[in-house]
């Protein structure tokens, strides 16, 4: 996030706008957390993971009088631009505040979960998958010394994308995600057939919020159907923060600018994105309509992967 | 312990000796899973976790018939002496192997969980240490966007030191380990105090085998009592592996070196080890009798060090 | 390309192929120095730097002499097809080889340069420019507590992309690479005007390949017309190596299993890779003839960036 | 270093000290560059790298009438104690500087060339062994794909440490320290003989301040008398920097808080340190006379480690 807060002010400052930070989220812009931004307040954060501007959810933006007291402070303070960065959640609270606001509303896409609809990788994704990563091969030391198998919960709550990745990087046999129909006799079936193959350790990667449950349930489930019991390992909270990879800084430093160039160009209500290469501007409306597809030719690719 | 197995063999080979590795740990000697190592076998490992002659628990050693078993197997195939590569049970399992074998029995400590007598640090504690630390590191990026409590479980069943270690080097606010009682209502007054002075974030750490249990249960016991509700993160299995720290690389080799050492000064029965910078032999039954102590002048830092 | 290996080997055999290793590149297949792979063979590698293959180049291939022998090789073993992994010079090496023999020819982009027309990544890249930016970051560390100029040069011989994209990530005040003209009036003017607007250190990045020279040469250039002497860094040869990226691993499983593809399709004489993304085949005689282009959209944010 | 600086405050605070902070080393000191510290003030820098109270060299000070100045703003200001981190120069600093000022002067050894002596290890010492470790594990990847030979300059302008730590930590053929005589021929001859045994590659590890010059200048010398032509990595600044390591923090956290302890006792004139594994208090000139040795037993292994 830091490296896209820094686009915007910097590149912002540079063709002449005032830009302030608001710190907090949405609430921070009811209790009027502002504080102009000045080139220098963006120094040396372009590497650090996190948002200088700190951030926070807020119960009473959620209600439409909420949303009416943000249209009237912005309007009151002569805003005429808001630069939202965040995921759906986000998103659907700009589509909210443009019914009462008349300023220029754009979004960017910033969400390790990589399931917002309008860009083909928010920011946070790529460094939050590396994380995962470095996490796993460190477990994997340890499956190969003990011979185990692995069942290990990476986040998304409705979204596979970052267990897909994560999957295939670390050579998963099992990839179990909320898009795909997850088949408990199935798995254990695979576990088995690679342990007779010879296979001495599996992992299995499993996105929170599949159907069948959580790595615990999963866990519970697989009890008995498969040879050796599994271990557990919850990434969690590790998935965030660390210094940001480049993908994830230069991505954020191009929305960013992007973003302000759509300011100039007069945009309004849309977010900012990169698709096929090309940066973008989605509608809103279209970004909280519209469901993010998870990858099918890579999650095809896993059982060949693993033989 | 790949940089211990790689001065065992080196040195070893370097003065006389012929070295066989057994594989699957003590499991892997009652299956006679042995094999002779030359220099080249251990190239290429100084720098990686886990160990490359895999380990694994042996139900059968633990009864008297397997330790028989062992010893007979031990003299049969003609081998003079042992290095043993373990924690607190497997210098356990020397001393009654002791009984039934003559060799040459010589421990050297491996445990991330730096709780072996004899030694002022086992091979693994540090790498391990810094695999925790740099997690939390990721995990203050969070804590301090959205201003949260963290409740952080490290590995220690019976021992806190890493716990305590990781609790000085994250800056953390209360460190919870078995060594020392616990008193929920202290902690929670000491996050309560902290908030208050204007701290917007703290950690907890605590080790997983503390009086008053884990961090799931010390979230349960803290709730209600403190200002907002913390967020748990178990560290698990991402503390070992990886590539190992030069310290333990160094201490590795140094263990190794003097173990073969030993072995030409015909020493038996013992658990090398360094202890205050100097190359130490303890006898393995004070490995397991006497209890290593933890830092108290490091726990007694940190209330100062939060204020 | 481990990851690209176990990929073509997995999904090659799961498709009915028998696949063989050739070790040591090029110099490698006119020894003979082939073993055929089994899924096995793979086990253990996707998240491993470098190429369990091993590489290297050879005078021999160069002369027509070594191109025709290496087709009488393939031809007599049976070989029907030839997955090639390298850059710019190996695709070269190929249009030759394409010559003399009449299997199917398929080649797989990898270099850290990213120089290779025909695809917008090639495998080593991502991993490339992060292990850059990490150690910038350290170098950042020093640079903030000494106040300095810092001189650093990354790969890149032909190509600014890699200096490019490390310059973006860590707040480059001046991005040098060989695409573009280097006027180092103009370079020292800006490090002077970012002195005077209060900046405490400055990064150069620099492209080894640039016309102006490499770092050393730059700084002596630049020598008295900046107001302190700046420092340099040559980050060599550990940009390669180390654990590769999710980004690189899921890209070297993508293009490993497009190429099997392609040879099913029965396909010659191209070269896979994403474009836009999207699995693409561009013919090795374009891959060869054509320039990639470098991002003139980041480097213009540059001066922007860097107020 | 931030973690002694915190250690210092908020143990001082809490023991009932006024502690203010000096930016920019002795140079600040003279340009009465302090700021009040209260506890708030080292929040969130445990972790960090470089210090938050940046550093520099002082030419002014080298001169008796800048100590003499030194001297007066301590006693005009009030200050009645002086703790200062650095290496050899600090502490040589120091003892002039107690010419002039009564107060008390606690000296804390922070210098990655762990060459200051009345200290096992001085703060920085660890984390930059690690940071070159970490450097040369990608380049065996490297090394290990090409079949080469390394020649690897670590810092150490007078002294061995970072180079035989480094060495035996990442298994270096030779390890070139000024502290030993280096014979060029020996070199070649134990890197050929190893190439002999089946050695792949061989990474030569070199104390910039060797007698026989830095690595440009060895691998000079080298040519020609081995087998093939040695690859040179000066790793340079990336030695230092990045977050610190969990021994560095331990280690700076107890320096500093005896530091204090050192000042409530009324000590003067002394540099604390660890030795052995007990606190230690060391009179100041005995740091600038003595010198500190290298570890003998270390570099006694290298041969046999390397068969």
């Amino acid at each position: 996030m830091n490296a896209c807060i820094r686009a915007i002010v910097r590149i912002g400052i540079a063709r002449g706008l005032d830009i302030y930070g608001i710190y907090g989220g949405l609430q921070g812009l009811l209790d009027k957390r502002f504080e102009q931004m000045k080139a220098r307040s963006v120094s040396n954060i372009v590497h650090r993971g996190g948002t200088c501007l700190t951030t926070g959810r807020s119960e009473e933006f959620r209600e439409e009088e909420g949303q009416k007291k943000a249209a009237r402070i912005l309007k009151e303070e002569g805003f005429t631009g808001l630069f939202a960065l965040g995921g759906n959640g986000t998103m659907h609270g700009m589509t909210k505040l443009q019914r009462y606001w008349e300023g220029q509303i754009i979004g960017i896409p910033g969400t390790i979960d990589n399931d917002v609809y309008g860009t083909d990788y928010s920011i946070g994704f790529d460094t939050a998958v590396n994380n995962a990563v470095e996490a796993i091969d460190k477990i994997r030391d340890t499956a190969q010394s003990f011979d185990r198998v692995f069942l290990i919960e990476v986040m998304g709550r409705d979204s596979g994308a970052i267990a897909t990745h994560v999957g295939i990087a670390c050579g998963a046999e099992i990839i179990i995600i909320p898009e795909t129909t997850t088949d408990i006799e199935d798995v254990a079936a695979k576990i088995n057939a690679g342990k007779r193959r010879g296979k001495t350790f599996a992992f299995i990667v499993v996105a929170e919020g599949d159907e069948e449950g959580d790595a615990a349930e999963i866990k519970r489930k697989l009890s008995g159907k498969i040879v050796e019991d599994c271990r557990i390992s919850v990434l969690g909270y590790i998935q965030r923060g660390g210094n940001p990879s480049h993908f994830d800084r230069v991505l954020a430093t191009k929305l960013g600018a992007h973003a302000v160039d759509c300011f100039f160009k007069g945009e309004s209500g849309v977010m900012v994105g990169e698709i096929a290469g090309k940066l973008s501007a989605t509608p809103l409306i279209d970004t909280i309509s519209k469901k993010k597809v998870v990858d099918i030719y890579l999650l095809g690719l896993v059982d060949a992967l693993s033989i």
